[in-house]
Protein backbone atom coordinates (compact mmCIF):
# COMPACT_ATOMS: atom_id res chain seq x y z
CA UNK A 1 0.00 0.00 0.00
CA UNK A 2 1.11 3.36 -0.92
CA UNK A 3 -1.44 5.62 -0.35
CA UNK A 4 0.08 7.55 2.12
CA UNK A 5 3.13 7.77 -0.19
CA UNK A 6 1.69 9.95 -3.00
CA UNK A 7 0.50 13.89 -3.17
CA UNK A 8 -2.09 14.16 -0.99
CA UNK A 9 -4.39 15.73 -3.67
CA UNK A 10 -4.43 13.14 -5.88
CA UNK A 11 -4.90 10.85 -2.80
CA UNK A 12 -8.00 12.61 -1.74
CA UNK A 13 -9.56 12.77 -5.15
CA UNK A 14 -8.57 9.14 -6.01
CA UNK A 15 -10.66 8.26 -2.34
CA UNK A 16 -13.26 10.66 -2.91
CA UNK A 17 -13.96 8.63 -6.42
CA UNK A 18 -13.09 5.48 -4.76
CA UNK A 19 -15.77 3.11 -2.37
CA UNK A 20 -15.58 2.50 1.45
CA UNK A 21 -13.65 -0.79 1.42
CA UNK A 22 -10.81 1.98 -0.18
CA UNK A 23 -11.03 4.08 2.41
CA UNK A 24 -10.48 1.41 5.11
CA UNK A 25 -7.51 0.61 3.22
CA UNK A 26 -6.07 4.36 3.67
CA UNK A 27 -7.52 4.40 7.81
CA UNK A 28 -5.39 0.55 7.94
CA UNK A 29 -2.59 2.49 6.37
CA UNK A 30 -2.96 5.22 8.63
CA UNK A 31 -3.21 3.76 11.74
CA UNK A 32 -0.01 1.29 11.82
CA UNK A 33 2.01 4.03 10.46
CA UNK A 34 4.85 5.80 11.67
CA UNK A 35 2.65 8.93 12.63
CA UNK A 36 0.59 6.97 15.29
CA UNK A 37 1.80 6.69 18.53
CA UNK A 38 0.59 3.39 20.53
CA UNK A 39 -0.37 2.84 24.07
CA UNK A 40 -0.64 -0.09 26.46
CA UNK A 41 -3.17 0.31 29.30
CA UNK A 42 -3.67 -1.92 31.90
CA UNK A 43 -7.68 -2.53 33.37
CA UNK A 44 -9.35 0.19 34.62
CA UNK A 45 -6.87 2.59 33.89
CA UNK A 46 -7.79 6.00 32.51
CA UNK A 47 -7.44 7.14 29.28
CA UNK A 48 -8.56 10.60 29.84
CA UNK A 49 -11.08 12.82 32.15
CA UNK A 50 -13.81 14.43 32.03
CA UNK A 51 -12.41 17.89 31.88
CA UNK A 52 -8.62 17.12 30.43
CA UNK A 53 -8.01 19.71 27.67
CA UNK A 54 -9.08 17.14 24.16
CA UNK A 55 -5.46 17.04 22.71
CA UNK A 56 -5.65 13.43 21.18
CA UNK A 57 -7.99 11.32 19.13
CA UNK A 58 -7.71 7.34 20.08
CA UNK A 59 -8.72 4.38 18.47
CA UNK A 60 -9.17 1.16 20.05
CA UNK A 61 -6.57 -1.59 19.17
CA UNK A 62 -7.75 -4.24 21.42
CA UNK A 63 -9.41 -4.64 24.39
CA UNK A 64 -12.96 -2.73 25.93
CA UNK A 65 -13.15 1.03 27.07
CA UNK A 66 -15.80 2.46 29.00
CA UNK A 67 -16.40 6.44 28.62
CA UNK A 68 -18.45 7.60 31.74
CA UNK A 69 -19.88 11.28 32.97
CA UNK A 70 -20.25 11.70 36.14
CA UNK A 71 -23.13 14.23 37.88
CA UNK A 72 -21.29 16.76 40.96
CA UNK A 73 -23.33 14.30 43.68
CA UNK A 74 -21.28 11.48 42.15
CA UNK A 75 -23.83 10.07 40.59
CA UNK A 76 -22.46 8.29 37.21
CA UNK A 77 -23.76 7.30 33.86
CA UNK A 78 -21.70 5.13 31.49
CA UNK A 79 -22.10 6.45 28.07
CA UNK A 80 -20.58 4.61 25.80
CA UNK A 81 -18.59 0.92 25.76
CA UNK A 82 -16.51 0.45 23.31
CA UNK A 83 -14.55 -2.15 21.41
CA UNK A 84 -11.92 -2.86 19.16
CA UNK A 85 -11.76 -0.63 16.29
CA UNK A 86 -14.10 1.65 17.89
CA UNK A 87 -12.54 5.61 18.09
CA UNK A 88 -13.20 8.13 21.19
CA UNK A 89 -11.93 11.15 22.14
CA UNK A 90 -13.26 13.38 19.28
CA UNK A 91 -14.62 16.49 20.68
CA UNK A 92 -16.36 19.73 19.54
CA UNK A 93 -14.87 21.59 22.71
CA UNK A 94 -11.71 22.26 24.10
CA UNK A 95 -12.56 19.94 26.82
CA UNK A 96 -13.62 16.18 26.86
CA UNK A 97 -16.75 15.84 27.93
CA UNK A 98 -16.59 12.29 29.15
CA UNK A 99 -13.91 10.08 31.20
CA UNK A 100 -12.42 7.30 29.49
CA UNK A 101 -11.64 4.21 31.58
CA UNK A 102 -10.66 0.27 30.35
CA UNK A 103 -12.51 -2.59 31.19
CA UNK A 104 -9.51 -4.74 30.34
CA UNK A 105 -6.26 -4.49 29.35
CA UNK A 106 -5.92 -2.27 26.74
CA UNK A 107 -3.96 -1.56 23.25
CA UNK A 108 -4.70 2.17 21.86
CA UNK A 109 -3.19 4.19 19.17
CA UNK A 110 -3.21 7.96 19.91
CA UNK A 111 -4.11 9.52 16.84
CA UNK A 112 -3.79 13.63 15.84
CA UNK A 113 -6.88 15.28 14.15
CA UNK A 114 -4.43 17.32 12.39
CA UNK A 115 -3.66 14.33 10.25
CA UNK A 116 -7.39 13.30 9.65
CA UNK A 117 -8.34 16.90 8.83
CA UNK A 118 -6.32 16.96 5.58
CA UNK A 119 -7.26 13.94 4.17
CA UNK A 120 -10.63 13.50 2.88
CA UNK A 121 -10.49 9.60 3.17
CA UNK A 122 -9.74 9.81 6.84
CA UNK A 123 -12.32 11.98 7.17
CA UNK A 124 -14.73 9.73 5.52
CA UNK A 125 -13.53 6.47 7.51
CA UNK A 126 -14.06 8.69 10.98
CA UNK A 127 -17.30 10.05 9.19
CA UNK A 128 -19.05 6.60 9.04
CA UNK A 129 -17.84 5.57 12.30
CA UNK A 130 -19.51 8.43 13.76
CA UNK A 131 -23.04 7.64 11.76
CA UNK A 132 -22.84 4.39 13.44
CA UNK A 133 -21.73 5.66 16.93
CA UNK A 134 -24.75 7.86 17.00
CA UNK A 135 -27.36 5.17 15.92
CA UNK A 136 -26.20 2.96 18.28
CA UNK A 137 -26.15 6.54 20.82
CA UNK A 138 -30.14 6.83 19.78
CA UNK A 139 -30.70 2.71 20.61
CA UNK A 140 -29.05 3.42 24.24
CA UNK A 141 -31.53 6.20 24.82
CA UNK A 142 -34.15 3.94 23.50
CA UNK A 143 -32.83 1.60 25.94
CA UNK A 144 -32.29 4.43 29.08
CA UNK A 145 -35.89 6.26 28.49
CA UNK A 146 -38.16 3.33 27.85
CA UNK A 147 -37.27 -0.19 28.41
CA UNK A 148 -37.62 -1.75 32.04
CA UNK A 149 -35.22 -3.49 34.12
CA UNK A 150 -35.54 -6.92 32.57
CA UNK A 151 -35.53 -5.52 29.01
CA UNK A 152 -32.50 -3.70 29.76
CA UNK A 153 -30.64 -6.42 31.30
CA UNK A 154 -31.55 -8.84 28.75
CA UNK A 155 -30.53 -6.69 25.87
CA UNK A 156 -26.98 -6.29 27.68
CA UNK A 157 -26.16 -9.69 27.88
CA UNK A 158 -27.78 -9.77 23.73
CA UNK A 159 -24.72 -7.17 23.07
CA UNK A 160 -22.34 -10.12 23.25
CA UNK A 161 -24.19 -12.51 21.17
CA UNK A 162 -22.61 -12.00 17.72
CA UNK A 163 -24.83 -11.69 14.84
CA UNK A 164 -28.02 -11.87 17.29
CA UNK A 165 -30.79 -9.84 18.30
CA UNK A 166 -29.85 -7.21 15.45
CA UNK A 167 -32.33 -6.02 13.27
CA UNK A 168 -31.42 -8.70 10.75
CA UNK A 169 -31.29 -11.45 13.39
CA UNK A 170 -32.19 -14.88 11.17
CA UNK A 171 -32.20 -16.56 14.36
CA UNK A 172 -30.91 -20.12 15.18
CA UNK A 173 -28.54 -21.84 12.39
CA UNK A 174 -31.28 -23.78 10.76
CA UNK A 175 -31.63 -27.54 11.04
CA UNK A 176 -29.85 -27.06 14.38
CA UNK A 177 -31.51 -27.87 17.40
CA UNK A 178 -28.84 -26.07 19.37
CA UNK A 179 -29.05 -22.32 20.37
CA UNK A 180 -26.71 -21.72 23.20
CA UNK A 181 -23.90 -19.37 23.45
CA UNK A 182 -21.39 -18.77 26.24
CA UNK A 183 -20.68 -15.12 27.04
CA UNK A 184 -18.25 -13.60 29.44
CA UNK A 185 -18.78 -10.28 30.93
CA UNK A 186 -16.06 -7.98 31.26
CA UNK A 187 -18.21 -5.72 33.65
CA UNK A 188 -18.45 -5.13 37.04
CA UNK A 189 -22.41 -5.61 38.40
CA UNK A 190 -21.90 -1.74 39.38
CA UNK A 191 -20.82 -0.98 36.04
CA UNK A 192 -23.09 -2.58 34.08
CA UNK A 193 -25.94 -0.83 36.64
CA UNK A 194 -24.13 2.77 35.53
CA UNK A 195 -24.35 1.72 32.28
CA UNK A 196 -28.27 0.55 32.03
CA UNK A 197 -29.08 3.49 34.11
CA UNK A 198 -30.27 0.95 37.09
CA UNK A 199 -29.11 -0.06 40.67
CA UNK A 200 -26.94 -2.46 41.29
CA UNK A 201 -29.57 -4.34 43.41
CA UNK A 202 -32.13 -4.15 40.34
CA UNK A 203 -29.07 -5.34 38.02
CA UNK A 204 -29.04 -8.29 40.59
CA UNK A 205 -32.42 -8.91 40.57
CA UNK A 206 -33.25 -9.20 37.17
CA UNK A 207 -30.21 -11.62 36.95
CA UNK A 208 -31.53 -13.52 39.58
CA UNK A 209 -34.92 -13.91 38.05
CA UNK A 210 -33.47 -14.77 34.84
CA UNK A 211 -31.62 -17.52 36.78
CA UNK A 212 -34.27 -18.94 38.35
CA UNK A 213 -36.86 -18.58 34.68
CA UNK A 214 -33.82 -21.12 32.92
CA UNK A 215 -33.04 -18.42 31.15
CA UNK A 216 -29.38 -18.26 31.73
CA UNK A 217 -26.98 -20.14 33.86
CA UNK A 218 -24.04 -18.49 35.45
CA UNK A 219 -21.37 -20.70 34.69
CA UNK A 220 -18.26 -18.71 36.71
CA UNK A 221 -18.52 -15.34 38.02
CA UNK A 222 -18.16 -13.63 34.77
CA UNK A 223 -19.53 -16.48 32.41
CA UNK A 224 -22.90 -16.90 31.39
CA UNK A 225 -24.64 -19.64 29.58
CA UNK A 226 -27.61 -18.73 27.51
CA UNK A 227 -29.13 -22.24 26.92
CA UNK A 228 -31.76 -20.91 24.29
CA UNK A 229 -30.27 -17.53 22.60
CA UNK A 230 -33.63 -16.96 21.14
CA UNK A 231 -35.85 -16.27 24.85
CA UNK A 232 -33.67 -14.37 26.19
CA UNK A 233 -33.75 -12.18 23.17
CA UNK A 234 -37.29 -12.39 23.35
CA UNK A 235 -37.30 -10.31 26.57
CA UNK A 236 -35.16 -6.97 25.03
CA UNK A 237 -38.49 -5.49 24.10
CA UNK A 238 -37.74 -5.88 20.31
CA UNK A 239 -39.92 -8.42 19.62
CA UNK B 1 -17.53 33.48 -2.15
CA UNK B 2 -16.23 31.36 -4.75
CA UNK B 3 -15.08 28.61 -3.33
CA UNK B 4 -17.10 25.86 -5.01
CA UNK B 5 -16.38 27.66 -8.95
CA UNK B 6 -12.33 26.19 -8.06
CA UNK B 7 -11.30 22.76 -8.77
CA UNK B 8 -12.00 20.76 -5.99
CA UNK B 9 -8.50 20.23 -5.31
CA UNK B 10 -7.35 23.09 -4.79
CA UNK B 11 -9.93 23.42 -2.72
CA UNK B 12 -10.00 21.37 -0.31
CA UNK B 13 -6.08 22.07 0.23
CA UNK B 14 -6.66 25.33 0.99
CA UNK B 15 -9.69 24.73 3.20
CA UNK B 16 -7.36 21.93 5.17
CA UNK B 17 -4.82 24.31 6.22
CA UNK B 18 -7.49 27.09 6.78
CA UNK B 19 -9.49 27.40 10.08
CA UNK B 20 -12.99 26.36 11.08
CA UNK B 21 -14.23 30.11 10.05
CA UNK B 22 -13.32 29.66 6.24
CA UNK B 23 -14.98 26.10 6.49
CA UNK B 24 -18.00 27.52 8.06
CA UNK B 25 -18.24 29.95 4.81
CA UNK B 26 -18.01 27.16 2.23
CA UNK B 27 -20.40 25.52 4.08
CA UNK B 28 -22.93 28.30 3.60
CA UNK B 29 -22.07 28.49 -0.04
CA UNK B 30 -22.73 25.00 -0.64
CA UNK B 31 -26.53 24.67 1.34
CA UNK B 32 -27.21 28.21 -0.05
CA UNK B 33 -26.60 27.18 -3.75
CA UNK B 34 -28.42 25.65 -7.03
CA UNK B 35 -27.67 21.94 -5.59
CA UNK B 36 -29.27 21.89 -2.65
CA UNK B 37 -33.28 21.35 -2.70
CA UNK B 38 -35.68 23.62 -0.28
CA UNK B 39 -38.32 22.22 2.03
CA UNK B 40 -41.05 24.09 3.46
CA UNK B 41 -42.98 22.06 5.84
CA UNK B 42 -45.97 22.13 8.15
CA UNK B 43 -45.78 21.38 11.91
CA UNK B 44 -46.38 17.38 12.91
CA UNK B 45 -45.33 16.70 9.01
CA UNK B 46 -42.91 13.76 8.65
CA UNK B 47 -39.53 14.02 6.82
CA UNK B 48 -38.48 10.27 6.80
CA UNK B 49 -39.59 7.39 8.95
CA UNK B 50 -37.66 5.25 10.78
CA UNK B 51 -36.66 2.30 8.66
CA UNK B 52 -37.17 4.07 4.93
CA UNK B 53 -34.05 4.09 2.44
CA UNK B 54 -31.86 6.95 3.77
CA UNK B 55 -31.60 8.81 0.37
CA UNK B 56 -30.85 12.13 1.82
CA UNK B 57 -29.41 14.35 4.52
CA UNK B 58 -30.91 17.75 6.00
CA UNK B 59 -29.96 20.81 7.45
CA UNK B 60 -32.76 22.33 9.66
CA UNK B 61 -33.09 25.90 8.42
CA UNK B 62 -35.61 27.20 10.60
CA UNK B 63 -38.13 25.43 12.69
CA UNK B 64 -37.55 22.72 15.21
CA UNK B 65 -37.71 18.65 14.38
CA UNK B 66 -37.56 15.88 17.00
CA UNK B 67 -36.13 12.08 16.08
CA UNK B 68 -37.91 9.35 17.72
CA UNK B 69 -37.61 5.71 17.71
CA UNK B 70 -40.55 3.22 18.47
CA UNK B 71 -40.36 -0.05 19.81
CA UNK B 72 -42.83 -2.75 18.49
CA UNK B 73 -45.18 -2.17 21.25
CA UNK B 74 -45.65 1.71 20.64
CA UNK B 75 -43.41 2.74 23.54
CA UNK B 76 -41.56 5.76 21.78
CA UNK B 77 -38.73 7.63 22.67
CA UNK B 78 -37.89 11.25 21.42
CA UNK B 79 -34.32 11.06 21.10
CA UNK B 80 -33.24 14.26 19.42
CA UNK B 81 -34.89 17.47 19.57
CA UNK B 82 -33.13 19.70 16.83
CA UNK B 83 -32.85 23.19 16.33
CA UNK B 84 -32.20 25.98 13.26
CA UNK B 85 -28.80 24.90 11.85
CA UNK B 86 -28.92 21.33 13.00
CA UNK B 87 -28.36 18.13 10.63
CA UNK B 88 -29.80 15.20 10.70
CA UNK B 89 -30.83 11.85 8.66
CA UNK B 90 -26.88 10.79 8.46
CA UNK B 91 -26.84 7.08 8.60
CA UNK B 92 -24.57 4.18 8.47
CA UNK B 93 -26.66 1.62 7.43
CA UNK B 94 -29.18 2.30 4.28
CA UNK B 95 -32.05 2.59 6.49
CA UNK B 96 -32.68 5.28 8.74
CA UNK B 97 -32.82 4.15 12.49
CA UNK B 98 -35.47 6.68 13.26
CA UNK B 99 -38.44 9.40 12.22
CA UNK B 100 -38.25 12.65 11.46
CA UNK B 101 -41.06 14.41 12.43
CA UNK B 102 -41.46 18.50 12.89
CA UNK B 103 -42.79 19.92 15.71
CA UNK B 104 -43.50 23.71 14.27
CA UNK B 105 -43.66 24.86 10.71
CA UNK B 106 -40.10 24.23 9.11
CA UNK B 107 -37.58 24.75 5.95
CA UNK B 108 -35.39 22.23 5.69
CA UNK B 109 -32.56 21.58 2.84
CA UNK B 110 -32.02 18.35 1.48
CA UNK B 111 -28.26 17.57 0.89
CA UNK B 112 -26.53 15.32 -1.08
CA UNK B 113 -24.20 12.52 0.69
CA UNK B 114 -22.04 12.32 -2.92
CA UNK B 115 -21.68 16.17 -2.74
CA UNK B 116 -20.30 16.52 0.91
CA UNK B 117 -18.31 12.96 0.36
CA UNK B 118 -15.62 14.83 -2.02
CA UNK B 119 -15.13 17.98 -0.18
CA UNK B 120 -12.98 18.71 2.33
CA UNK B 121 -14.45 21.47 3.98
CA UNK B 122 -18.09 20.00 3.78
CA UNK B 123 -16.80 17.15 5.27
CA UNK B 124 -14.47 18.91 8.13
CA UNK B 125 -17.88 20.85 8.73
CA UNK B 126 -20.34 17.78 9.06
CA UNK B 127 -17.34 16.80 11.78
CA UNK B 128 -17.59 19.39 13.90
CA UNK B 129 -21.77 19.24 13.99
CA UNK B 130 -21.25 15.24 14.50
CA UNK B 131 -19.06 15.95 17.56
CA UNK B 132 -21.36 18.07 19.40
CA UNK B 133 -24.22 16.18 18.47
CA UNK B 134 -22.34 13.37 20.42
CA UNK B 135 -21.91 15.66 23.51
CA UNK B 136 -25.67 16.45 23.63
CA UNK B 137 -26.38 12.91 23.27
CA UNK B 138 -24.02 11.63 26.00
CA UNK B 139 -25.62 14.22 27.98
CA UNK B 140 -29.25 13.42 27.47
CA UNK B 141 -28.05 9.75 28.37
CA UNK B 142 -26.74 11.18 31.71
CA UNK B 143 -30.33 12.49 32.48
CA UNK B 144 -32.27 9.65 31.31
CA UNK B 145 -30.25 7.12 33.13
CA UNK B 146 -29.13 9.02 36.48
CA UNK B 147 -31.49 12.48 36.68
CA UNK B 148 -34.65 12.32 39.21
CA UNK B 149 -37.97 13.20 37.40
CA UNK B 150 -37.74 17.36 38.60
CA UNK B 151 -34.30 16.98 37.54
CA UNK B 152 -35.70 16.03 33.90
CA UNK B 153 -37.77 18.52 33.71
CA UNK B 154 -36.01 21.61 35.48
CA UNK B 155 -33.19 20.35 32.83
CA UNK B 156 -36.10 20.44 29.93
CA UNK B 157 -36.79 24.07 30.90
CA UNK B 158 -33.33 25.12 30.62
CA UNK B 159 -32.99 24.50 27.06
CA UNK B 160 -34.65 27.24 26.33
CA UNK B 161 -32.89 29.72 28.60
CA UNK B 162 -30.10 31.33 26.09
CA UNK B 163 -26.64 30.87 27.32
CA UNK B 164 -27.68 29.34 30.84
CA UNK B 165 -27.41 26.39 32.63
CA UNK B 166 -24.41 25.48 30.58
CA UNK B 167 -20.76 24.57 31.57
CA UNK B 168 -19.84 28.12 31.50
CA UNK B 169 -22.24 29.55 32.83
CA UNK B 170 -21.76 32.88 34.01
CA UNK B 171 -25.21 33.72 36.09
CA UNK B 172 -27.40 36.66 35.94
CA UNK B 173 -25.86 39.97 34.11
CA UNK B 174 -23.54 41.74 36.76
CA UNK B 175 -25.68 44.41 39.43
CA UNK B 176 -28.63 43.34 37.70
CA UNK B 177 -32.14 42.35 40.09
CA UNK B 178 -33.94 41.12 37.52
CA UNK B 179 -33.12 37.24 36.45
CA UNK B 180 -36.35 36.09 34.70
CA UNK B 181 -36.68 34.53 31.79
CA UNK B 182 -39.88 33.86 29.20
CA UNK B 183 -39.82 30.55 27.52
CA UNK B 184 -41.71 29.02 24.73
CA UNK B 185 -42.37 25.59 24.63
CA UNK B 186 -42.67 23.89 21.40
CA UNK B 187 -43.52 20.54 22.69
CA UNK B 188 -47.01 18.76 24.14
CA UNK B 189 -46.71 17.36 27.52
CA UNK B 190 -46.84 13.37 25.80
CA UNK B 191 -43.67 15.06 23.71
CA UNK B 192 -41.74 15.86 26.69
CA UNK B 193 -42.52 13.08 28.32
CA UNK B 194 -41.11 10.88 25.56
CA UNK B 195 -37.95 12.96 25.44
CA UNK B 196 -37.63 12.54 29.46
CA UNK B 197 -38.31 9.19 29.33
CA UNK B 198 -41.24 10.30 32.16
CA UNK B 199 -44.84 9.38 31.98
CA UNK B 200 -46.82 12.71 30.84
CA UNK B 201 -48.61 12.39 34.44
CA UNK B 202 -44.82 12.30 35.96
CA UNK B 203 -44.29 15.21 33.48
CA UNK B 204 -47.56 17.26 34.81
CA UNK B 205 -46.67 16.41 38.38
CA UNK B 206 -43.47 18.07 38.09
CA UNK B 207 -44.35 21.48 36.70
CA UNK B 208 -47.38 21.69 39.09
CA UNK B 209 -44.93 21.12 42.10
CA UNK B 210 -42.23 23.60 40.07
CA UNK B 211 -45.32 26.23 40.41
CA UNK B 212 -46.42 25.33 43.97
CA UNK B 213 -42.76 26.38 44.67
CA UNK B 214 -43.13 29.56 42.81
CA UNK B 215 -40.71 28.28 40.28
CA UNK B 216 -42.14 28.84 37.40
CA UNK B 217 -45.55 30.71 36.37
CA UNK B 218 -47.67 29.20 33.47
CA UNK B 219 -48.11 32.47 31.21
CA UNK B 220 -50.72 31.11 28.76
CA UNK B 221 -50.66 27.26 27.38
CA UNK B 222 -47.31 27.06 26.42
CA UNK B 223 -45.34 30.28 27.82
CA UNK B 224 -43.68 29.89 31.01
CA UNK B 225 -42.77 32.67 32.89
CA UNK B 226 -39.07 31.95 35.31
CA UNK B 227 -39.11 34.23 38.16
CA UNK B 228 -34.89 33.58 39.26
CA UNK B 229 -33.30 31.60 36.35
CA UNK B 230 -30.61 30.35 39.15
CA UNK B 231 -33.48 29.07 41.47
CA UNK B 232 -34.20 26.30 38.54
CA UNK B 233 -31.36 25.50 37.45
CA UNK B 234 -29.69 24.63 40.69
CA UNK B 235 -32.51 21.61 40.67
CA UNK B 236 -31.29 20.31 37.05
CA UNK B 237 -28.50 18.22 39.12
CA UNK B 238 -25.46 20.09 37.79
CA UNK B 239 -25.16 21.88 40.85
Amino acid sequence: MTYLEQAPDTLDLAMARAGLSDVEAVWADYVNGPKVRKLSLSSHEAVFYEGDPADHMYELASGTVMLYKLLPDGRRQVVEILKEGDLFGFQCGRNYDCTAETLSGAELRALSRRDIDVSLSLQRYVGERMFAKMENLHEHAMLLGRKSAMERVASYLMRFVPGRGIADCMGPAEGSDVDEGLIELSMTRQEIADFLGLTIETVSRAISEMKRRGLIRIEKQDRIMIPRICNLCRLTGMH
